[in-house]
């Protein structure tokens, strides 16, 4: 990645401070989607991270991870699974609960998934503690699918999530590093 | 859109029946998304049909229509905004709250977006009473953009979107219509 992509990225990136509460620095992507440029350019970056991988699904996390998820799944012409929060799904689930920064959350994968012998690769916004993305690991386990890689348009790499992905041999990479919370 | 198109589209939309409450049939479009071959072709039609007209940004409602919108943004090189459920934005925002099917709801959009003189296309996944699309296009017309048209994977004729929405001026069309709700 040139340092003119890198630029174009953080130039779109919004940092909201004290979101969702005082003392944090909040990295919004949302500013980034909806500039054509720089969006275009997230999702020919996040996929450039999977080259020489067979993807077979994109997994994205609900609901910044529906946005470069699912373009990124568009233009690799692949399957898109959403994997939701609790009750949004309208069929039989599987249910992870996991720890968040602030509490504690659901995630849900459809049930009637058969991702036996498929490679999924999974995708959101940010990775901060890990944890959402550990539980959204769970789920591709039991659907039987082989997550081959996690990829995000911001990693907070103080936040500690490293360790706990290299613990479950999740690879992982991200576009934009920032330094703190 | 020939036979088969429809025939594809169809085949990959799951029915799910006494969902979210009993008599309704649920159109669910996430087994449309997990097909490769469904996914692909139903963002192509869905692009279609805006043909002709000079798109500037396509606007997705939470969440399924993140996943149709921010595809064919990046598709069609445009930025994607997102149209958010209440307290997802982390900035100021406008918000309209509307009356759903089984109650009302809020809509949001990030209040700094000025769309003055610009072409918004509004998705989501399913047309059905029309309220949800009211909403979002009154948030639209806070941020001075100009919503040229609505589309949908899935539309309802039954439950009356399209008198609600004539009446507003919004065009808008559906790539599979089934009838009863």
């Amino acid at each position: 990645m040139s340092t003119i992509q890198t630029t174009i990225l953080k130039d779109n990136i919004r940092t909201i401070p004290d979101f969702p509460k005082p003392g944090i620095l909040f990295r919004d992507v949302t500013t980034l989607m909806r500039s054509p440029e720089a969006f275009k350019l997230s999702i020919e970056l996040l996929i450039e991270e999977l080259a020489g991988l067979d993807v077979d699904f994109i997994a994205g996390i609900e609901s910044r991870g529906f946005v470069f998820g699912a373009a990124m799944a568009q233009k690799m012409g692949v399957g898109f699974i959403p994997i939701r929060k609790k009750g949004k799904l309208p069929c039989e689930v599987h249910q992870v609960e996991y720890q968040l920064e602030y509490g504690t959350d659901i995630l849900e994968i459809d049930k009637t998934i058969n991702a036996n012998g498929k490679n999924i690769v999974l995708v959101d916004d940010l990775l901060a503690t890990g944890g959402t993305v550990l539980a959204a690991a769970t789920l591709i386990e039991k659907v039987q699918g082989s997550l081959i890689k996690s990829v995000f348009v911001v990693d907070l790499p103080e936040l500690g999530a490293k360790d706990k992905l290299d613990e479950r041999n999740i690879e992982f990479s991200a576009l934009i590093s920032y330094e703190g919370h």
